[in-house]
């Protein structure tokens, strides 16, 4: 399992604009077979800031998520309400005997 | 419910050193009453950068988990082999008729 943090600063006043996009972005993925869990959280303390926690199964899947008609639609329209880059992650849970 | 996330850029040589203790207080924390989930998860593309993505059940349960002697006895630990200061946000999912 891979999971993607992806968070966003939205320009001051498209925050709604950002969220409906979003949305769709997350209903879509959800439907993808190697989607474990897709979710868009927003900052407690600031309302420009918006993060999607995601959970896959393997690198292919994200790979065909990245690929998809709903990414490279919706991605580019999310890009233009960002300011700057997303900060983006992916992370491998620590599991063991310990854990 | 709160999710929140803890990132953090470990000093070169101390990745193990901060696991052990990241491990412990994943432990620790993991017993408390209003803990939903807390896991510790490293980045798959810098091996100094470690996350903990935590759920926790309202406002109440983290101000007892930030007072708890696990957290007040590691986290002090941990501050000293970090690069700077943890990133760490906490975030509401965004729930409705559409999600």
């Amino acid at each position: 399992m891979i999971t993607i943090t992806a968070k966003s600063l939205i320009k001051e006043g498209k925050e709604e604009d950002f969220k409906i996009l979003a949305i769709k972005l997350v209903q879509e993925s959800r439907k993808e077979k190697g989607c474990l869990s897709y979710n868009l959280y927003k900052d407690l303390k600031n309302p420009n800031i918006f993060t999607f926690i995601e959970e896959w199964k393997n690198e292919e899947a994200i790979k065909l998520h990245n690929d998809s008609i709903h990414f490279t639609t919706i991605v580019p329209k999310m890009a233009e309400l960002r300011e700057g880059k997303p900060e983006i992650n992916l992370y491998q849970m620590i599991k063991g005997e310990f854990l």
